[in-house]
């Protein structure tokens, strides 16, 4: 198990007190539960995602979907955006970089940029187009990996990332950066129960992979079609039972060298290659 | 730019006071200077090196080459370890999970295992067969990314790591957590300065492929041979200018989608994946 993917600090219903790291990166402002953004609707009604830094605010302000509520800029943040010409929306509230640092905590890079927006809607599992990849995230907690899988996922054109409502970080502060724009380019259907939205998936023609080290072929061996979906796990928990039974096929990732298992974006990521690659997907 | 690497928290050269991660997070007991460690050599009379957590600590007491000074364990570690047949080499030292949580912060999940070792002595470059792959490392200063990147390069089958004493974080603490175990499979070159070991490679007779989204060439595309060196920079500001006037190609990773840069560890896994499998490296 590792460090990034290691327990509740991020599930909605966390305890409190058990989320200090979270404040200290961007969350804070985050109530602990979203409420009615778990059955994947009315996410606009509910508390702001915050997003930070230059990709990520700059990718929110191009987004025609995204509700900007509030913007903060530094002078010189509020200069690079003029010289790219790019059009903040709303009127920017001009801030010395310390009541940014304040809001974020020290840690924090966010380049003189801070949004609170509106969460984007989930879209349905019935609306996901029957071709390409998304996908399927079951209870992977930590947020870096969260964003940086999504990074990965807009890198390779994925048309979804399916994950459940609980067990999930929320796609504000730490994982929007990690993201760095990817929330504004891969929608986030959010379901209640992952298992039921698999056999949605397959009921929908879907080819439903689990990646696992101990599956019974390599993904790059076995024949793979679109729709596809790839179900990932949290590191050490892996995929869940249920999870792993719902899936038209588990396969692992071979690989020659002594360790066998990757962190879990790492393993995202090499999926996501062969998969697209296999698929033909990669133009 | 990511979160995950952006600054000069980890350089060992670091400002007091602004290293309050790293002290969240494992490193609390490490000096900020290793001061000859710089050299690649006399690793073992410096400050020790921290492991926690299963796979970290276990892989360590495994490794005949790796000194362990102490070892603190959990009575469920302990027994475990016995259960397991691993031997601890050294009279451990039973204490409440507590007490490791307090060296080490709250965050860090350590499994009840905490060990202080000496750090691995470092190669120097000139040892390296001429063979298989080896990963360059320029600046790269998040010690999660460069613990996963140390992972998905055990899994690979990486022959070493080159990377600076200096702007690098230290094999301790979240970068051995992160790692998983890989520190010790994965021999850790340090050197003064990277271009001057990248020429060296290059006499050696490696193909030296930095990786740059503004890369001539994709790497699935251009002839490579062993031995091969992949050079990875940091998120942001990528290959610095030497670094990449030193490599004999610059490459850049082809993907479908809208976001056409990766996080570093993910940039990482997919070259070493494209390199292995071109040079037949897979099995």
């Amino acid at each position: 198990m590792s460090d990034r993917d290691r327990g509740p600090r991020f599930r909605r219903d966390s305890r409190p007190g058990k989320d200090s790291r979270a404040g200290k990166t961007g969350d804070r402002k985050r109530s602990p539960g979203r409420g009615s953004a778990r059955n994947g609707r009315d996410a606009g009604a509910n508390s702001p995602a915050i997003l930070y830094g230059w990709h990520t605010v700059t990718a929110a302000l191009a987004n025609p979907r995204r509700t900007i509520r509030k913007l903060l800029l530094t002078e010189n943040a509020a200069r690079r955006l003029v010289d790219e010409n790019i059009d903040t929306r709303i009127a920017p509230e001009i801030v010395r970089p310390g009541a940014i640092d304040q809001r974020l905590g020290p840690d924090a890079v966010h380049q003189g940029l801070l949004a609170e927006t509106d969460p984007l809607p989930s879209p349905d599992i019935d609306t996901l187009a029957q071709e390409g990849i998304v996908l399927v995230l079951d209870q992977i907690t930590d947020p870096h990996n969260v964003g940086a899988i999504m990074r990965s996922a807009a890198a390779f054109a994925v048309k979804a990332i399916v994950t459940t409502a609980r067990h999930s970080p929320e796609a504000t502060g730490v994982l929007a950066k990690s993201a760095s724009g990817a929330l504004e380019l891969v929608p986030l259907v959010l379901v209640q129960n992952l298992a039921r939205a698999l056999s949605e998936l397959n009921d929908r023609g879907f080819m439903t992979v689990g990646l696992d080290s101990a599956g019974d072929e390599n993904l790059a061996a076995i024949p793979l079609r679109q729709p596809l979906a790839l179900v990932l796990g949290a590191e050490g928990k892996g995929l869940r039972q249920l999870t792993r039974e719902t899936c038209s096929a588990v396969a692992r990732l071979d690989m020659p060298g002594d360790i066998k298992s990757l962190n879990v974006s790492n393993a995202a990521v090499l999926a996501l290659y062969i998969g697209a690659s296999r698929l033909g997907l990669m133009r």
